[in-house]
């Protein structure tokens, strides 16, 4: 089930196993961890997606610190890992993200109009949002 | 333990038992939830607080498709709950949290100026961020 | 609007300053940042939420390797804050979220209860949830 | 820039365009979105993530209900985005990533003690964490 090709297909055969898992295609929550989540529903797995994201930010924070990145890698691995998950609750895939990034690196000007946006933002004075 | 009088005892007197599960006040990680994520050290409740905010907004968006209210009333509970382990841990209290939030209600003008900033940002294109 | 007698009273007073923002007690978007969230609608805010913990888990990662513990309040203030502006939205107050946490800490066994559970867990292997 | 052989290309064309836009090999904050989150440093995007997380969560939310899942896409694609600004700024790519994916992949064993140690925890009693 492991990729030697490309990284591609290593998305891809994850997203294999991941799907797998499904409750319509038989899979067992007494017997993985995928399909349990997947049988307990959304909330489940949307809630790791949080979790996951705070690991990936206190893993970066330790790092600015000192600490090995090493984890930083593993925490964002947990984190699209999760991601994946949901996508395949919804009948998504990682092939549909990999699209919607390609279109972006691929779309000139969005860079700019994004920039523009944030620039205009930095202009204004700063204020507790009370 | 509990307050009859108002709402900040309730708060002043939740950090008093927060603040008695610390590891330099004995608390004992074997008999206590609060003691143990303390004893863990900070890690483990930050970790929650990601995770308890995630279960704000996905109790907030239930109740927008008719899904007990109640139930965002409890997350809120989760998530300042665990803010104030947090605030234990550093020597801070909820006290610290209001006074703070009184400053911003008291201060005049604050609020315009985050308006300001706002609509500056809402008048920009909008863009992917590629 | 500010209080000089209680820290309940800052709660509560800041409640009642975001309440007055509601659409329907005529908050005006174009004169009040609270106004705005609140007219865009739910998601505008509950962003804000995830946001708010990302940045409350900074600022006490910052605090682990020396930064100030002034940004902790801050960023738990915007925190608490935001979590008010969501209650307001739904017809819920902080007195409620204060009553919750009351009843918590006024409920013998609940920590017990909670902390076997933690234990059971750690109990368990380590693995990586693929 | 755009791949159309594999997917995985698309991610590695993606962290090429991203790793372009670093401080050190001259990415101009005011010319690129990239380059200003890079430019500011970890909390910029840092924050994203947190926030990007969330909106990944709103969007599964509203697919519950009806909504347009392609709008999960679009926001897993802006979480992994941003994502990949942390791994440049820290030296690490995505293919480090699908590494860590790939090793999950190819383990056997490890969805299953990942599956002991939640069974265990559903196996105890639920209890408020106060």
């Amino acid at each position: 089930m492991q990729s030697t090709t490309s990284s591609s297909d290593s998305l891809a055969a994850l997203a294999a196993v991941i799907e797998s898992r499904l409750p319509a295609r038989g899979g067992d929550p007494d017997a993985s961890y995928v399909a349990r989540l997947l049988h307990k529903g959304p909330d489940a797995f949307l809630k790791k997606i949080g979790e996951e994201a705070t690991e990936v930010v206190m893993a970066a924070k330790d790092a600015d610190h000192g600490g090995d990145k090493a984890k930083i890698v593993y925490e964002v691995a947990d984190l699209w890992f999760h991601s994946m998950i949901a996508l395949a609750h919804y009948g998504l895939s990682p092939a549909d993200v990999l699209t919607e990034l390609n279109r972006r690196v691929g779309t000139s000007g969005i860079e700019e109009k994004a920039l523009r946006k944030v620039k205009a933002r930095e202009a204004e004075p700063q204020g507790d949002p009370s």
